[in-house]
């Protein structure tokens, strides 16, 4: 069909889909973009109707306003250096505003069913029930709205919640002079152990952690820290990785320094943790480390090092399922977190789908996103094509080889991507190679 | 008189007044120990009925147990770094238990009026009204007990506190909503800042500060800060700090960073405030820096930047006064916390008079009060005698230029004592020069 003339349908109005938005308006596309909320910013909107933010109160984000703004949009001066989430939702709205994005979002009409139509477009079903077609869809619903629970054995006989739907210390529970568990490392259940470890609570709080995290501290020499390291895309990444692991001691980064298991990655590998007060809390005995758990058992808890405690509620900080609830789980769904994608964007052999935002960027998601919305773009207007399925297939066991390294198969390091590897790679590589291979068909079809 | 057989009186229970009596018990002095409140500890007695603690819920010491342990007492091994003001209760509890300190402790009966006698001893009334007379008096009342309040022009029309009456964000004020003004930039400063600015609380928290301070990490490298770094006696002090000044950008210890003034002093100088949460707050936008306070009108308070603020509440952690409420202030006193003592324990004239715990010592105060109780016991027994006063003079002058430089007259600066660099000097040349001073008397006499 006329690439020029299309119809393209975005699931989901945070940042991803407004990046999508906003550039498929800048390159002309008509486009819709089906929000099941009243209100934009999906994970950064507090409280989101929709239930799909994890934001809790205290949330800051924990990449540098330097670093996270989209290149076409910087952040306000007088943000600070880590904004709150307030802040960045103040910055969605005006991004928004600014590039006039609203227009095409419908509100509280979510799309509830996706399935591939016979013409090589899409069938959709809206939350009004009503039949949408279009012929290029762009899934940006996210990944951080679907808790994930650990499986441990036994039963808990307290109260338990995912640190989802964790708000504050009183909210959605009484977390007051109670004895919590808190399972996970990540940056959720670092800010939480901290926040309700704070004396003032009258907490008695544990931290468990599985496979354990680097913990990097935000500021390094009084500046933001990820502002200091940039990884070239003209270096192995791998020697830059292990550049960086040398100086690390220096930082603090190790775990077990505070009693912590080690970490089963590389630094960098994963996603770190940013911390500068869990180090203090587990430094001051107001928080308590402990390896994974080992089973349930009524009010105790029992460790895989043997020792146990006996609690009154467990938060478990244990990240997010990426999920599809569009679509027929047999034709697309993430088993275990697993999402192979051609450049975290495209599924072999499903040519008119588009994915955006399945990564775990680091040190950034914002601009990741951004770039992904200029090569979905440019894909929209025939700017840009794929390569044979075999070839993608190959290309997405290198890429995730080469910002995965060594890691395992865990849910949680699936989706781990080198911001600025990734970008450099899509701009001077893969938009010029795909522009090329459009041209080819171009001239092949005349 | 005979120096075997003299009594002595020591005026309080807290970390000085127990170790002068551990080494005078040692030495085998007869001493009396008089303490207002029922109970050991001073300052580390949270809530101590006696009004004497400043201690808050949260508060843990900024010294790390390795550095903070009395040489002869080590701290147990199952203490976390920066141990919690209950713990160093438990601790000090378990000192005097060991070396049987609380026989010799008048509990509740502190003294009221301490005044020389005409045979060159002492006489003092005690809280039961009773006159109590002895040779020599060691003052070991503390100094941070006494608030001391800035001297603002204007009135606030809100609820204002000194930090020594904080206890949690609930107590005695109910401060959660409200918008708060922190005056100071001390540990307490800094600590009371970070709990108040946590979100949960709702607060909007603001942070003056006159004379700033730099601001050190608790950790750094993932070890406690105080544990890396150690002045040698051997070396110009001067030289060693400019050494550490040098290294000092690394650690982000620049207030100006967060937006704060510079500070009016070099770094070690005086007192770094320790604190590696406040700098994030500054940073993430939660804590909102500002100068030193111009002046105080109704709900407003302006800065010297020309700036201003409305405030529900101010909380003033500006220090306290060194006061001793048993001696006519006539016959001594510390106006503006100026005290002049040879080495940092005895008042020139006064030869039956001994103060202990009278400085700010950097890195860590008990093993200070320890060697200064060394001292002391040795002058109990005549096994040490003091220069002449002339001489004493000349070297507290000396002594002072060489622990705070440049320091200006601030009340804040006039105590500080570089630990290794006193221990040293009273341990390697003071006392025996002291014991040779002693030895001359004694052959003079005889």
């Amino acid at each position: 069909m006329d690439k020029a003339h299309q119809q393209v349908a975005v699931i989901g109005a945070g940042i991803s889909g407004l990046t999508a938005g906003k550039m498929l308006k800048d390159y002309g596309v008509s486009y819709t973009t089906f929000e099941t909320s009243d209100r934009i910013g999906g994970n950064w909107a507090f409280a989101n109707p929709n239930g799909h933010s994890s934001a809790y109160r205290s949330l800051h984000i924990d990449t540098s306003k330097d670093r996270l703004s989209f290149k076409d949009f910087p952040m306000p001066e007088h943000y600070p250096s880590f904004p709150h989430h307030t802040q960045i939702k103040a910055y969605l709205d005006d991004y928004a505003e600014a590039f006039g994005l609203s227009d095409h979002i419908e509100f509280e009409n979510g799309v509830v069913h996706a399935e591939p139509d016979t013409d090589g477009g899409w069938r959709l079903i809206d939350q009004a029930g009503a039949q949408r077609d279009f012929d290029l869809l762009v899934v940006a619903n996210g990944h951080h709205w679907d808790p994930r629970l650990p499986d441990f054995p036994g039963t808990f006989a307290g109260e338990s919640m995912h640190s989802h739907s964790y708000v504050d210390p009183t909210a959605p529970l009484d977390l007051r002079g109670k004895r919590i568990l808190v399972v996970g490392i990540g940056n959720s259940a670092a800010d939480i152990t901290v926040e309700l470890s704070s004396k003032a609570l009258g907490n008695h709080v544990t931290l468990s952690t599985r496979s354990s995290a680097w913990i990097v501290p935000k500021y390094i020499a009084g500046r933001p820290g990820d502002t200091l390291f940039r990884t070239s895309p003209h270096l192995p990444l791998s020697w830059q990785r292990k550049a960086v692991q040398l100086i690390a001691p220096l930082l603090g980064t190790d775990p077990t320094m505070y009693g912590l298991p080690p970490a089963d990655h590389k630094l960098f590998e994963a996603h770190p943790t940013q911390s500068v007060e869990l180090p203090l809390r587990l430094g001051s005995g107001d928080v308590v480390p402990k390896p994974n758990v080992a089973r349930l058992d009524g009010d105790t808890v029992h460790f895989v090092d043997g020792t146990s405690g006996v609690f009154d509620v467990i938060i478990y900080a244990t990240g997010y399922n990426i999920t599809f609830p569009f679509f027929d789980p047999k034709f697309v769904s993430a088993p275990g977190n697993q999402l192979r994608l051609y450049k975290r964007m495209f599924k072999p052999g499903l040519d008119n789908l588009v994915f955006m935002g399945f990564a775990q960027a680091v040190p950034t998601l914002f601009p990741f996103v951004e770039c992904q919305a200029r090569l979905l773009a440019a894909y929209a207007v025939g700017q840009y094509a794929l390569p044979a399925a075999d070839e993608m297939e190959r290309v997405i066991n290198a890429d995730q080889q080469l910002h995965a390294g060594h890691c395992t198969d865990r849910p949680r390091h699936t989706q781990q991507v080198d911001y600025f590897v990734y970008e450099h790679d899509l701009r001077c590589r893969e938009i010029p190679a795909g522009r090329e291979r459009a041209r080819r068909l171009d001239r092949v079809a005349s």
